[in-house]
């Protein structure tokens, strides 16, 4: 199928290039039609893949994915055009990560309110699902980077397009298990997972970890 | 030996039991020293257990444990009193939980502070190591109640209390494993996972799960 994953980034590579290899016609944006990221990556991955600016990623799928920084994509949802994101599925993946005081990052927003809270309240005919931003992005599309069992979360107010996508992390990516944490309010505890997942991050020196649900 | 458990609720009610049965004097600290359910916990834990006020509880304690609700700690402290805190272990287990905008509750602090760092700052003659705040409180002191492999999390200023408190963790408790998320500002991420874990017991419908961290 067509996809638009918006996001030239180590995200957006890692899923573009996952769903360029299933078979996917991808088509990557950014905020510039010439972004030299985007054209590398247009050349590595044939025919089936392309590139444009936000909106155009955005036309083009019939699926999208929300790779951008995620400080920066509120403005670049609205670069996408609200007319383009009408309707349609968006996996949120993006994490609001403030690099400006220095590592670890702190989050722009949290707590009281979410990212994907944010995108969901700005684009309310388009289906905000927040998943896969608690691991990092080599894990996203190949959940076996970390061995044995582990889980993944979703969260999103549409139900019928929760059920979508976690048809897509269980089929397309190899996800064993995915834990639906309700509405988009889920959103809040995802991201809040970020500090842990850093400091974890820190002391293994690797990014290729996940956690598992353990419970009676 | 002697320890001062300050908070007579659920968590309080937890450790303070188990360190009983441990053969430890316990003296329970609350505001008042007449406190009804301090007294129902010294009469059902025999001649080693005893109550008190904050102050009485923690002048008493060799190492003590913060077990009050997070978003009154600072107060309970300040009762319990700096010299009585003074060159102690303080084993922070308090949530910053606010459940006045409803459930799940939010954090009265978080992102850019904790409520651990609050406390080390408040009483920086004090060793304040910030630990079992991610599970429930019969996990606390019983870790075998989720089966299989999972794990805790420990921070802190001072590298040797925190091997003092994994010791207790692992040698009175029962933890297997206990990752060291490095100095206080751990914290952050510690108490930011609280979200997390609340919409998982909601989900399950039991507190009785844990995380596992799993990595190549």
């Amino acid at each position: 199928m067509k996809i638009g994953v918006l996001g030239t980034g180590m995200v957006g590579n890692a899923i573009s290039t996952k769903l360029a290899q299933l078979g996917h016609q991808v088509r990557m944006g950014s905020r510039t039609a010439d972004n030299p990221k985007a054209s590398d990556w247009v050349k590595a991955n044939g025919a089936k893949a392309s590139h444009g600016t936000f909106a155009d990623s955005a036309a083009y799928g019939e699926i999208l994915f929300n790779c951008t920084a995620g400080t920066a994509s509120l403005e670049a949802l609205t670069l996408a055009g609200a007319n383009n994101l009408r309707g349609k599925i968006l996996i949120d993946i993006a994490n609001p990560l403030d690099f400006s005081k220095g590592i670890p990052p702190t989050l722009s927003v949290c707590n009281t309110d979410s990212l994907g809270e944010q995108i969901q309240l700005a684009f309310p005919e388009t289906k905000v699902v927040k998943t896969l931003n608690t691991v990092n992005c080599n894990v996203m599309v190949k959940p076996s980077l970390v061995p044995g069992d582990h889980d993944m979360f979703i969260c999103g107010n549409d139900s019928a397009a929760k059920a979508r996508v976690t048809d897509i992390l269980k089929n397309w990516f190899g996800w064993k298990s995915v834990f639906d944490l309700g509405d988009i309010t889920g959103a809040r505890a995802m991201e809040m997972f970020l500090p842990i997942w850093l400091r974890l991050m820190m002391k293994f020196q690797t990014p290729s970890f996940n956690v598992k649900i353990v419970k009676a």
